[in-house]
């Protein structure tokens, strides 16, 4: 596996909009992976963080805002799933990646998901979609408690209310059907209007 | 509505063991709790408290020793939802009453419980029985941070793993079919053999 | 217990705009019940019946039309759990109900509902609300694959596509918080937009 | 792409003791198949067939007998999701190839698998593993209502009670952990005792 610093990293597909940077030694080689990403669905997992009150209320979505080729998009923490990671890992790297490492997340205790969502090559088969790659991505919602540090491929890292999420003019910069994710996951905790 | 310190309280139907103390006023009375444990399905809560790591594996459930009328019990935190009370106050009311007031509960996000237990008075209809009443029991695995202090109806309060809570020597000092939720919470997380 | 054929029914609270009829023998009287209404959350079940295609995507939501208080309104399949009734039966018995004896539904397998629905007799506390009681409801998607002939006391019975469900038009139509109940049942099977 | 009837087809990843037969034209080539199996997270489905009563009770589960490579198996249906593929139209697919064409199954409206299952090619890091590969497998629950002909790699179809296929017996008889997914299958319906 010969690897040129220009290529891009397995590790780092969390987004359309992240710089590529060289994958970890060990992994798929680029050009595996290239061929890979056409020709099987890759697994992956999306994590909406949520602060939450004392009785586990939601009462902020955590949105990071990036610089994407069309201008500023608003996206969840999300990344695929590793050979030999189970997926609770998963969440834990992509979080601490994605919201620095003192987020303190709280990943749930199941593996059971709040929905999949099915991002597609082709738009309008499901309502998500992903022109790299087929992905099957297991939603979470995580309350995380710490201190949320964008890394440094994000511009910022806000805290909206519920209400301001799923509103329209935030709704507009999400790419890939993660708008409708984020319904989605408010619909599950109870508050979607 | 007339009480005497005798009268067993409605906030104290948290289980068949626990002795009952004057409610609250405001609350039904005693008569009409009578009648109404008799003619409706009452609105229960079950909390499985647990331990995790880092990355939300469980890896101990807490459970509660008490003396009941057959000898020592295990339970559940589990308790009655009190009109105008959410579900997730009587969740943390019922944690906080059982586990003391630094358990420090991750409350769930969702209201979407894991399984709903339907205790009926006559035994047989599903694994669960209270011969007490008919309750239906929205069931929830509660990850708890902090110490945990029984309160004084329990004499014991007790981490287990996994295994042991599924083991046959402690199903079997569940009462009204509880070891059967704590089962059912282990599968849910993933943790049953 | 004695009724007059004036008295609203405890078998029929399936929907504020139901008109009232004698109870079944055996079940609380409406002295008792109004008692318990008052002082004790009620144990319900929403049912929203789908059409689906062969590879289980919901294609059609059904809805009952009525005319209310103030004028026509959408409604959900929904009612009370009886006393010593599980939960699968009470769906059972209240699709019959609303949707004639050969409406055919799939019940759920598992008990575990989409989400539950806290209805309070004072709006804002959650997004449902019913004037008469507090009620929580378990709420579930159920396929159903035959003729719905609507009750007499419903107007009409409609197939609406998910879209027009969730549509600021249709969900105007909702009393008590149902449109948003319908919302996220269509989260939940992946036909929100 | 150049394949040899002996080389396995990704397709009939369906078990360990399936026969391998030619893919279907346009997939992955076997040599990429390989080099992808030993490098990512391959996307499957597992579907637990049940027979319900009209309330949806589970009154059987539906298992398939293989002879493998230690004796007689037993095993759900599963199998991988293709490129481009929804996961409910796998899960038709699979139960199809399965259980013939005539088996009627009601693929579940929502896309909410009741867990995951992480098979790793290395036994004790979950209850689940695959000695050829990392699969992370969404598993529904399936009603089928019609006729069940087992395809023609497998000895047998039967209906077990929940009981029985959570027993001692039957349950040694499950290979890569598929037993345990049985019990937290029974366990979701309400049906583990």
């Amino acid at each position: 596996m010969t690897l040129t610093p220009d290529f891009p990293s397995p590790d780092d597909w969390s987004h359309p909009d992240v710089p590529m940077t060289p994958p970890q030694a060990g992994w798929l080689s680029q050009t595996d992976l290239t061929i890979a990403r056409s020709q099987l669905p890759i697994v992956y997992v999306d994590a909406v963080p949520v602060r939450t009150d004392d009785s586990g209320d939601v009462i902020a979505v955590g949105l990071l805002l990036r610089m994407g080729d069309h201008g500023l998009t608003r996206s969840l923490v999300s990344g695929r799933v590793l050979y030999h990671e189970r997926i609770r890992d998963a969440l834990v790297r992509h979080i601490e990646k994605d919201l620095g490492p003192v987020a303190l997340p709280q990943i749930p205790t199941s593996p059971q998901p709040f929905t999949v969502a099915e991002y597609f090559p082709m738009p309008g088969i499901t309502p998500y979609h992903d022109n790299r790659q087929h992905a099957v991505s297991l939603a979470y919602v995580v309350p995380v408690t710490g201190d949320c540090q964008p890394s440094q491929d994000a511009l910022n890292f806000d805290w909206l209310t519920p209400e301001e999420a799923c509103s329209e003019g935030v709704q507009a910069a999400f790419v890939g059907g993660q708008g409708a994710l984020v319904k989605q996951a408010m619909a599950w905790v109870g508050r979607l209007l």
